[in-house]
């Protein structure tokens, strides 16, 4: 296949997933002489709707592009087609990332404002990370916080379902599909039924059977004889292309004459909650899966509802998180080298203001329960526990990356740390995050410094 | 790189790219010899939220995904893994698709019921491309129909502002990011910001500058001349960092210093609309573009309250189309052989009836635009003109690919083609779709058929 006509990345045209204003900026950067070094930061303004916290997500991925992030032949050819400078492009050529990244380990709970990563490189190269990194961090980060809604309904009541991702043709995309998999797993699902994603990341890979296999033959029971015979006690049946009910008869009596113990069926249309209760009437023993429109808010309803089940499979609701679909990562500069030293600054654009310079993050516990986080500069010395992690130093990695299974361990234990009020999926109550005092004054004395200097520029006075 | 911890699909892992049911079910159809010829249809049930027509989009990628599907080393060596049988693997490696596919041509308008693809093979070739095909057809199929909206919001004012796809960062994944890019181009846009889907679909790119340029300098008078130094008459400038009002008169006073014509300016917060007209007082001459929450309705407000703008930069409600963020695509076995005939096959599930059998789509026109369509049996005569294109035989292409401009021409034709109520971004009028007699027909009598035979197999009459 030609990778580039399918539109999937390589190895060759990773380098470009960029916006063209990177490059544009860059290279008038790089031929202006002005590469001071430089931070940014990497955080959302606002929570998603009704999210009362998200799950950090999809630093493994980000570290790897930084890490891996090079301008080969074709990368090049098509930049040159584009106009840019044959001098920069040697430059390019040679790209490699020399900088310092923190970031808050995978699996922590994160609150507005609060960088999920920081990079301090040469402003050259810590711009041209952007679209990516917002990319890959943002869009895990959204479906381990939508996945551990989920987990954590059940959670709470002392339950544990099996949660398994189904979504992936509904997903937005290949890279969401196999994304999705694993920051669902992360935020607490137990295995997806997608194949590349079990593949790519050791996430455990779960499937039963479609209606089509049903529908391909005469009559049902042959489908689920025909199935028995290649499974035996492995057998998952699919029991609503009909008639649930009788499917499930028809299941009983399949596995009754076989002999066979049936490892599961599963449930896909109709009042899920009152058709499980039916179906378990009828094959108390048999686990059973319920599928098809499946969100923290129908669990809860189905259980609400006297629902049995043992597993569920969310699809749509989960990879495309239907209900708020984006974390609006941005990636804000946040200090700038000017004379040897790195000095703060900030947006003061209407409603999106941005607090300057390098962060520190600090959660405090009492109880054992999270109590409150202070956002506050790197060199301030607030309470609490710092967050964020130094993973890379001269452009090397200086960490090791956690297992998934660590990652997700680490994710379960830091959202049962979180008061349950803040994990309501309705209308949760907002978590502190306080801005420390030596923030404040930095936010403040810098607001006036920008606001006298824009009035001189703009009268004329500054040039 | 290694791609598969990044987890982007390669050549070697695309086949993987599936859920494993469908794997499961081939695996157990091939050792039991039940492998049938079969037509599945992908189709919407029901629109998304606010749409009155969707447009079919990604067919030029679910082509390539089937021309080039193959079951390479490390796909079978996972399988392998997960312990499918040594037999079925061989099969899996000599896999190729030798099947018909028919489809809506990219850029046609399309509704409930009516199928944007249908495959007809056997049944384990059909049946692997279920979670691939819809996946890729359903996205782009969202996007464009997202990017239409906007475009046509603008269109039927009689103007013709610049549309640009600002939204990779906020894209689920990379795939996302590139097929966001081509879709929107389907649908009516202009241009992107993403340099990889220039690079892989020849989409225009384009860029501006970014807040950190500004913010970079000391001076947002310095950051402005700098980068006017750089592109002179090329140059862009944001304008909004500080304050919207000064940098327009900054930006003027730049580029009166420095004997440039400004190639525009962008603002990207605040009230865009009242900016938009103070900015025009002061830079009437110099092209405006508009960004920051852009999506159909927020254009349609921006023009209801007197904006000024040359151009928007939608993101994350175009990427995501954030207000029905899914089009629930399906793929249903509508037809199988047996005993040497296609028969027609269907499900009962509740609140998910098929029709069975392969689709005729037939669309009348009065008065040069669409009168309604009707969705027929393939065989059957059916007034107006067939939609549905034989696009590969016998695994082969029989049709030549369009270019993207005549796909994006044709979308805007076949858009302005369909009756306005239709097109309404707020509570559209359902376009008609009449199921024809033999439709209808067939469906009623192979329900009849299926609930006898299941009323017969759940009293153990059927084994």
């Amino acid at each position: 296949m030609t990778d580039t006509t399918f539109g999937h990345l390589t190895e060759e045209t990773l380098a470009l997933f960029t916006d063209l204003y990177e490059l544009r900026m860059m290279q008038a950067a790089f031929n202006q002489g002005h590469n001071p070094n430089a931070t940014f930061s990497l955080f959302v303004r606002d929570l998603p709707k009704n999210r009362g916290y998200a799950v950090a997500a999809g630093l493994e991925q980000a570290i790897q592009y930084v890490e891996t992030l090079e301008f080969g032949e074709r990368a090049l050819a098509f930049l040159t087609e584009q106009g840019f400078d044959e001098g920069f492009l040697e430059h390019l050529a040679d790209f490699e990332f020399s900088g310092e990244i923190r970031a808050l380990p995978e699996g922590t709970p994160v609150f507005a404002n609060e960088p999920l990563l920081e990079v301090t490189a040469p402003l050259l190269e810590a711009q041209l990370l952007e679209t990516a990194l917002i990319n890959q961090v943002g869009y895990q980060s959204l479906i381990a916080t939508k996945a551990s809604r989920m987990r954590d309904v059940i959670d709470r009541r002392g339950d544990d379902q099996r949660l398994v991702d189904f979504g992936s043709r509904r997903a937005h995309g290949t890279d969401a599909g196999i994304k999705a998999a694993r920051a669902a797993y992360v935020g607490g699902f137990d295995a997806t039924s997608n194949v590349a994603a079990g593949e790519a990341f050791g996430v455990p890979v779960s499937g039963t059977m479609a209606h089509s296999w049903v529908q391909s033959f005469e009559r049902e029971r042959e489908s689920f004889e025909t199935f028995v015979d290649e499974y035996g006690d492995e057998s998952v049946l699919l029991i609503d292309t009909y008639d649930t009910v009788r499917g499930a008869e028809i299941a009983r009596d399949v596995a009754a004459a076989s002999g066979v113990d049936l490892a599961g069926v599963r449930l896909d249309s109709g009042d899920l909650a009152a058709l499980s209760r039916d179906v378990d009437e009828i094959i108390p023993d048999v686990d059973k899966s319920i599928s098809s429109g499946i969100d923290e808010y129908a669990i809860a309803d189905f259980f609400e509802r006297d629902g049995v089940a043992d597993g569920f499979g969310p699809g749509t609701a989960l990879v495309t998180s239907t209900d708020a679909p984006a974390v609006e990562g941005v990636y804000k500069l946040v200090a700038v080298e000017r004379d040897g030293e790195m000095r703060p600054t900030m947006k003061l654009s209407a409603g999106k203001v941005t607090y300057p310079g390098a962060k520190s993050v600090r959660r405090t516990e009492s109880d054992g329960r999270y109590a409150g986080d202070v956002l506050g500069l790197c060199e301030e010395d607030c309470p609490g526990t710092e967050l964020l992690v130094t993973v890379l130093e001269d452009g090397e990695r200086v960490v090791d990356l956690p297992a998934l299974e660590t990652i997700r361990e680490r994710a379960r234990e830091r959202r049962r740390k979180l008061p349950e009020r803040h994990r309501r999926i309705d209308d949760p109550d907002p978590y502190e995050v306080r801005i420390s005092d030596g923030l404040q004054r930095s936010t403040e004395d810098l607001r006036e410094t920008l606001e006298s200097r824009v009035a001189a520029d703009s009268s004329g006075d500054g040039a």
